[in-house]
């Protein structure tokens, strides 16, 4: 079901996971295919590591799952959103999300 | 202020752009380090189009446009995230978010 989602060279998508409680995004990843069929068929979000080129569980280790509640494909089918259940910490830094640090915050917009 | 991020092969970093109202995840868009600086310098989210190989303001034929209220980066440094007051749609489609097609959804997490 994922043959016309576009795929860069290396064979990956961009993923997205977001906190479908807190809606809070958690980090952004990398799938291949395999990847996200695993991740339909689990139910657990699972990713390809480009660093160890390998699939790779979310949590595996950690313990810290993000069970998909639901998976989005964007408009030009180049992008994926997993909204989860996030057990523990998304960051391996052991913070919430991965986006932690502002390089500009609290601008104010009229 | 951006030499330290981890841009890609082509100079890209991928950016997640996501309403600071409702906190939905808008669209997943690319930048070089030209389009970051001018979003923090403009405060409007500025990209870089991959198709047109030019940077690229969002909303600016469209009127749709992105005010930035904060920019974050990522533990690994290789991903941002825009957190924006949206005007309009964000998507090309008309639709208020890119992520508008699930391939899964309201799958129950105990």
């Amino acid at each position: 079901m994922f043959d016309d989602l576009r795929f860069n060279e290396a064979g990956l998508i961009p993923v997205v996971a977001q906190d479908a409680s807190t809606q809070a995004v958690l980090m952004l990843a990398w799938a291949d295919k395999a990847a996200l069929e695993a991740t339909l068929r689990t139910g657990f979000a699972t990713y390809f590591s480009r660093e160890r080129q390998q699939q790779w569980v979310k949590g595996e280790t950690s313990g810290h799952t993000q069970q998909v509640r639901a998976v989005y494909v964007d408009c030009d089918r180049d992008a994926v959103l997993y909204l989860v259940h996030q057990t523990g910490a998304a960051c391996h830094t052991g913070s919430y999300s991965c986006f932690q640090e502002a390089l500009i915050a609290d601008r104010v917009v009229n």
